[in-house]
């Protein structure tokens, strides 16, 4: 990475999607400022993932703390089971978290200001995650508009964002592929919406089913650590 | 207030402009449920008037933590000086928060979400604080839009999200004269950014030069409590 590389804001759960899109920002040219949010989410050791891939890739990681649990409505962030061998893309699911990716996206964007950095990067992908609302190319777009309305640096024409969103289209498999041609250690990063104390994946849960049918399909090995009863 | 009415979130800070908002938002027939984010500002004396003003016009008051002090880049929240005695309305103020009101507006959004309300007001204002970028109608309208794809409500056709700026184009005094014929307790609200431990406001602020002014412009005596030495 140049030092003069310009600087980018990704989102980064520490999930191999937004790890993936960390990995693809420094590709892309961007000296990457990885952001995490604890939102109050039940699943709080991706913030513990986060943190060891940050470092693996030698990204500075900063932690935003959000406590969505006032607010409530979600099985990610109040106290409702998460659903376990359910079927997968039939409407949109409880782990929904009411308004989750504006919220991502406007401290992202607060951040990027501050970073004067135009660019940010948003692991949104609308094949697998259809049932979410805010991982559509029209969310995206909206958000990128109102970006260039909303702070100090566009309306000073200091700035002028672009939302990216490289994993918008691709497969579970192509992500994994891609992110392996990258780089990414996939070991230390952490998708699982109910692990166990110690960190370790269910392996029943949406989140868990979608990644490991996405090194399946990618004909790699899964190197998720999961709960031994699995 | 009829207990049919349909919930509004009203985005409210405990200040002059966001306690008046409230007030409209029951005039204009809404059950509000007024919404609080403790951001890291150094003004945090106002999560007290929000308090004070919320019980005292009987609705119910929620508060978010959110800590952007994480991210920098304001006096708000950083360790930088409140300017006092400044010329107003040259730039946009040191005090600009980044992308607040994208970070309060989709806060509010996913609050609106979970009690199935369709509207939401903010209590932004076009004339007096056009040195912020967040506070114009363009703005307003861009997140009414992105909120309109953001949310499964919305994706679902439960909601059609429409967000209120009631006081865009009124003057600080306009706004003092429909709060007090609504009511508004002004004595209890709180406008300065850098008020004394015991919540006094400074009287040298932007906030609180332009709130005296409103006061002096409506004829109406100022209620506010300074520090003596003012």
């Amino acid at each position: 990475m140049a030092a003069s590389a310009r600087p980018a804001v990704v989102l980064f759960s520490g999930g191999l999607d937004s790890s993936t899109c960390l990995a693809i920002a420094r590709a892309d040219g961007f000296a990457p400022h990885a952001l995490s949010v604890e939102y109050g989410q039940r699943h709080a050791f991706e913030l513990v993932a986060a943190r060891r891939v940050a470092d693996a890739l030698q990204v500075p990681l900063r932690t935003v703390a959000l406590d969505l649990r006032a607010i409530g409505g979600s099985a990610l962030t109040a106290d409702i089971e998460v659903p376990k061998d359910a079927p997968i893309g039939q409407g949109i699911p409880i782990t929904y978290v009411p308004a989750r990716n504006t919220v991502l996206l406007a401290i992202a964007l607060g951040y990027a200001e501050t970073l004067n950095a135009q660019d940010i990067y948003l692991g949104v992908n609308a094949i697998d995650y259809s049932g979410y609302p805010d991982c559509r190319p029209a969310f995206v777009e909206a958000f990128e508009r109102l970006a260039n309305l909303a702070t100090a640096a566009a309306a000073e024409g200091r700035a002028r964002y672009t939302v990216h969103a490289p994993l918008m289209k691709l497969s579970k498999a192509d992500i994994i592929r891609r992110g392996i041609a990258l780089g990414v250690p996939y070991a230390l990063s952490h998708s699982c919406y109910d692990p166990s104390a110690e960190g370790l994946a269910c392996g029943r849960c949406d989140s868990c089913r979608l990644r490991a049918q996405g090194f399946r399909d990618a004909s790699v090995p899964d190197p998720t650590h999961y709960v031994t009863s699995r």
